[in-house]
């Protein structure tokens, strides 16, 4: 298939098992998110969590309990639409999934949270290099020790994702970055790792490792693993969300999340 | 007098010759402006040169060839409206004046350029310190080796100021300026001083030294002292500025200055 298909083609091949592999680079210009599901108490301290932290966990758009649609991202059922689902019982990772149908429950809640790929092409449409994009890799990934506020069982510190830049070009992707609050917003921090508890830069926790310049600073992003982890610490009885790179991909164009 | 007069009844004070001291602090909320008078095809020249260089040199506004009045930023004598006012031959300082009433020639034009105190305003009232305010010192500027776009004889390398903030609060910074792209807007480079050609941050070519706290990096801002030195390579026969610190005092607010 091509990188051609509105978001609504691509859903529909997806929701076919037509696809299913990751979504990253295709329907360009459509916002795709990052999805967790879950049930009860769990879902109202996660939608706390994400209230609390809206940098990490920018949420987009939140179902009503049961119910498996998210008309304001399009016309779209969390239950086929995803080319991957990951099922974790008690914050413990015990299945990958295709479609997740039968293990819809009628108290289920689906929560669809920004993501990086938004403004990554927002930074390249700005004439900025993405180092990771440009290596064809992962986007390196830190857990800081920077606390998350907590709500119910859900706490953790933010996972950070890191981009390079040369310090003119930083300020350019710091203003790019800004106009998209709902996608993680301007980073939080430049320059030394240390400052917020990261200690070896060729060492993420997630992703993998590029190269950094010796004229270039590190930038670094609230990321959206972030809830990921939090959900692991919360070890909810069950929990859903997307495999990596296999996000939800809505009809919103990521221009609309522009704030300005 | 007090800090509490509007622009237009400290601009009558100084222009009845009641005040003669710096600007600064004074008229607060009011858009304060760096003064170039000149001649001719230095005018002419000058003008590219600003229109080159916009954010070392943003123009607020230009006078008519040997009118002395700035309409756009109130009822404006240029000649008696401020406090103190140098005077350049051949690009050399050749006197101080309080008044260039019987200096002021037909061909004149006054040119007021944006200056830092405006964004300076901004920084505090978003909470940020800005050092040299705090430490009640001038700014710390450098000579970069940022070359300026040159236009006629006028020609030169950017001077820079410098702020120092924690990385969260650099970003900020970077985000408020950026509204005001007429008084410098954002930052044209933080961190490494040898990036951009300065030796020594203790050792300031203009204003006065700051301390840097070791979790702080340094924020370099394009400076209003710019179009000083490309005046001064320029050598125009006749030459008029503000005195430092003397500004021209409009009746134009800093927030209307905010492009969004």
């Amino acid at each position: 298939m091509g990188t051609t298909l509105d978001a609504a083609a691509l859903r529909r091949r997806i929701r076919a098992g037509e696809h299913n592999g990751n979504t990253s680079g295709l329907a360009p210009g459509y916002v795709q998110c990052n999805l967790v599901i879950l049930s009860g108490r769990y879902a109202a301290d996660f939608l706390r969590f994400c209230q609390l932290n809206p940098k990490p966990c920018p949420l987009l758009a939140v179902g009503e309990p049961g119910d498996p649609t998210l008309p304001a991202l399009g016309e779209i059922d969390l239950r086929t639409d995803l080319p991957g689902y990951r099922v974790y019982e008690h914050g413990v990772l015990t299945g990958q999934h295709g479609d997740i149908s039968a293990l819809w429950q009628d108290d289920m809640v689906g929560f669809a949270l920004g993501c990086s790929f938004s403004f990554e092409e927002a930074l390249l449409a700005a004439g900025l290099e993405v180092r990771n994009v440009t290596r064809g890799v992962n986007v390196p990934m830190y857990r800081s020790n920077i606390a998350c506020a907590p709500a119910g069982a859900f706490v953790g510190d933010m996972v950070v994702s890191m981009r390079p830049f040369r310090p003119a070009d930083a300020i350019r992707a710091i203003q790019v970055c800004t106009r998209f609050p709902a996608v993680h917003g301007a980073p939080i921090h430049f320059g030394d790792p240390g400052a917020i508890g990261i200690g070896d830069l060729a060492a993420p926790d997630y992703g993998d490792a590029v190269d950094i310049g010796a004229d270039e600073v590190p930038l670094f992003w609230a990321c959206g693993v972030t809830p990921q982890v939090a959900l692991e610490a919360a070890r909810p009885p069950l929990a859903i969300t997307h495999s990596p790179g296999c996000m939800l991909v809505t009809d919103l164009r990521n221009a609309q999340l522009a704030v300005l």
